[in-house]
């Protein structure tokens, strides 16, 4: 291998092995599995908290390991009066995932974890009980000026979230599609925001500096915020030409599309996108934005092949249908993928190294300092 | 090289090269250089705003040019009310650490970047102005009950930070003292922070999810956390003998010694530890807890030639003599890494590819899912 091949090979690190793992496969030829377990089977059979269950523990819950596993999770709704105060004091006009990272750092500063990180496992349920009430407080708080509370029927995430989001009893079709979509965006491997997250606590931080870390990196459209942009394309045609005639101009002038390709999988595409799509077809086959939807991944298949559509795209369609604003489509994104960073923090912790790599240097031969009179 | 030599190597990605960089060269045979100039000139020579200059714009300003970006950070030590009502839901049981996150993360909430990032140099001229007043602001609430106000004759930050912490003019040591302690802290190549916040400007996130990213990864002790523990173990014996049987006893008992050792510097050593030891030194090298530095110092070089003692171990005894609490040196590390964090920033969007990695699975095969009734 020439040292430009290797330089190129290591660009972003792309393929570079940064450390091992037990939690994920992705991209390695027997499709997504989480601690083995096939994603098609898991998003079919399962709930999600079966699957935060997992990825916290190594392990599928019994019914009653379950049942308990979702009354302490239900047990950490409550926000703290010092965390709303902070919640109150942040406007409409902030983009939801600056708001989620702001709640999980204050959560840092309010509730620490131990210094030991010896009730880590406490405070990743206390992540997974909390979320939905953070941006569903903010939500109601700056919109409507009305402050919720977090009693509820529902048991689970998927469920709560939905009511406490729109005040009233969810449909059962919406928190079936809203279980899938949790699950299929629990964990990934050493994307971008979780390799965040461990970098973060390799140097022995505690897990909310950590998580917080990890919604930086998530927010980003290259990463999370690739469903809000996805919606955007979807929403921006009134009719299926215009999909086309849209998609076809943004192709010639080589735009970037969100919603297709993916690093690590290879045409065979994200296995997560056939999941979601028949949950968005169940929700909303008969509407403009199914059928535009369905027409945009007709035409990448056809006109780029090697850029098959990814989780992102009809999650999109999905949380439209279930009448979510796109703004929040990735904090719903951290209340899943939180189960994935905190098991990676874990694990990180389990066999830690620090992880510090190095840079090659392009920059200036050392050179003479003239002091600042004499410039 | 066989599979386990590769895989040891990459353990942290020690060695790995993670992307080019023109900032900064450490540990290369020519000792610590800031765009080509070494760290010796900078830190006897220049003011910490010369090298946030440096490190911003990739070149050393000029007197008028120095004299304009510090009045630039000047105006921007004020905080807005909904910041200072977020500072105050934060008690004083609160690790600094984790305050400092949150304050950053709510600036991304309440003084978005734009989503192009054009004003990304405004906002970095906003964190090296905000930040010491986010510190003394919430120190005097917490501890006192008092609101300080940020008018101040001082215009370096080293100044206006010693100022508003104590509410005293401060003595000029002081001030060239914690110059010289910015300086050395400024930058450092790809170290955890550093390529935490890299990795999540890489998604294209904006600059404040970075920076609240790299604070959580500063936080840990082995990183920015070190100079706490440095001081931590100095202050933990009352006497030069006391100091010698004791960290005898931790070498035998193959503890770890923060502020000795550094993954980039070989038996050379870290050359900033002899630029801050002459101001530990000067300021305070009467005392016992100079001292008993030293004397750890000398066991260390000769029991362990091979862990030099490296920016921390003086910072830590420096600071003290300054009056600092201890759990403000890390924050203090914040104030000036800063300028390297959005530096990195800087670079990495100028010329991005996502961050993004692979794991070595070493978890189950694939297995069958059982449904949770017949589990």
């Amino acid at each position: 291998m020439s040292m430009s091949e290797a330089k190129k090979k290591t660009g972003g690190l792309a393929g570079v092995v940064a450390g091992e793992s037990a939690i994920c496969t992705c991209g390695l030829g027997n499709g997504l599995n989480y601690y083995g377990y096939a994603i098609e089977d898991l998003a079919n059979h399962a709930e999600f908290e079966e699957i935060a269950f997992l990825l916290q523990y190594a392990q599928l819950p019994n019914s009653k390991e379950l049942e308990e596993y979702k009354n302490k999770i239900i047990a950490q709704r409550e926000l703290s009066e010092n965390l709303k105060t902070i919640l109150k004091a942040i406007p409409k006009e902030t983009h939801p995932m600056n708001l989620m990272q702001t709640a999980v750092a204050a959560l840092g500063a309010l509730e620490a974890e131990k210094e030991d990180f010896s009730n880590q496992d406490e405070k990743i349920i206390r992540l997974l009980g909390i979320l939905p009430s953070v941006l569903c407080y903010w939500h109601h708080f700056v919109h409507f000026g009305k402050e919720i509370d977090f009693n509820s029927n529902q048991k689970s995430i998927a469920g709560y979230f939905l009511e406490k989001l729109q005040e009233q009893d969810p449909k059962e079709d919406f928190i079936k599609a809203m279980q899938c979509s949790l699950i299929l965006y629990a964990e990934h491997e050493f994307n971008a925001s979780t390799f965040t997250a461990r970098t973060c606590a390799s140097t022995k931080s505690d897990i909310f500096s950590a998580v917080a870390a990890a919604i930086g990196a998530l927010r980003g459209p290259l990463h999370g915020g690739a469903n809000e942009a996805a919606m955007g394309l979807i929403e921006s045609f009134s009719s299926v030409e215009e999909a086309i005639e849209g998609v076809n101009r943004k192709l010639e002038n080589k735009e970037l599309l969100m919603g297709f390709g993916h690093r690590v999988y290879g045409l065979g595409g994200d296995p997560r996108n056939a999941l979601i799509k028949v949950w968005s077809k169940h929700l909303g086959g008969e509407t403009l934005i199914f059928k535009v939807s369905e027409a945009i991944e007709n035409l990448m298949k056809e006109k780029k092949p090697n850029l098959p559509p990814n989780a992102d795209f009809y999650s999109a369609s999905a949380y439209h249908f279930m009448g979510i604003p796109t703004a929040y489509f990735t904090p719903i994104f951290i209340m899943s993928r939180v189960s994935g960073w905190c098991a990676h923090i874990k694990e990180q912790r389990a066999n830690n190294k620090l992880i510090r790599p190095s840079s090659e240097y392009i920059g200036p031969s050392p050179r003479k300092f003239i002091k600042i009179q004499d410039r």
